[in-house]
């Protein structure tokens, strides 16, 4: 899609690590949950009114970043949200938890507490997404976190 | 799967509406939000351990209960989380959000309030669902409703 801008606040809230084929992949900044979120480079503000084959890629995409987190931070629980209440743009949230997280076993979502990345724990975690797909070979994924 | 028992707790908080291919469509019991929860019938906890094959057959179902509450409900938002840090067996919510809801613009997860339907209410539902789908003919929907 030409012009696709990513929401402000997303833009805010988050840190660009590099891209799939349909999605941005961002890391939200707080160390407090391994928090990614995929923003799919979409019109639509919902997965149902994709196409069907951007919403397969879309699915894959939630598959590979959720096994990243697994295996990377060695994660109890998946947790998968696609809210947009406030920002409409349509982006999916992709969260490693930890059974003895901030807030486990409630949701992240309204959790007010945040700790920042610094650059170099983000530039760690970019690198090991990078690495891990080169691995898996599993999707084309290129990074973009410089 | 053969003896697939759907967990006590989501038995408690939802209704049994019909079945899908590959999963039970429930409804919470809380008039506060059309709240649809789809229970894969299978035994991973997570979306990304699924077989591909059921992971689309899961996402077409999605699409499909979505639009249904988008039509049924005319809401503003449809909210969907893959959770179960609390219920570990594997269910999707797929949740209409209106903009002046209980809640809006926060999740519905922890929420406490609630508001149980009336029998008549859900038959309605119920019936609703089964000939939005006997319409639209997209996915084969079976209800189990009475």
């Amino acid at each position: 899609m030409n012009n696709f801008i990513v929401d402000k606040r997303l833009q805010a809230d988050s840190i660009f690590l590099g891209a799939f084929p349909l999605s941005q992949v961002r890391l939200m900044n707080n160390t407090l949950f391994p928090w990614f979120i995929l923003v799919p480079c979409v019109a639509h503000n919902e997965i149902h009114q994709l196409e069907r084959q951007q919403q397969i890629q879309l699915l894959d995409e939630i598959t590979t970043i959720s096994h990243f987190i697994e295996c990377r931070f060695n994660t109890d629980k998946i947790n998968i949200g696609a809210i947009g209440n406030i920002v409409r743009q349509l982006h999916v949230h992709v969260v490693g938890r930890m059974e003895n997280d901030h807030c486990w076993p409630n949701v992240v979502w309204g959790v007010k507490e945040k700790n920042n990345y610094t650059h170099q724990q983000t530039a760690v975690i970019a690198d090991d997404l990078t690495n891990y797909f080169s691995q898996q070979a599993k999707l084309v994924y290129i990074s973009k976190f410089n």
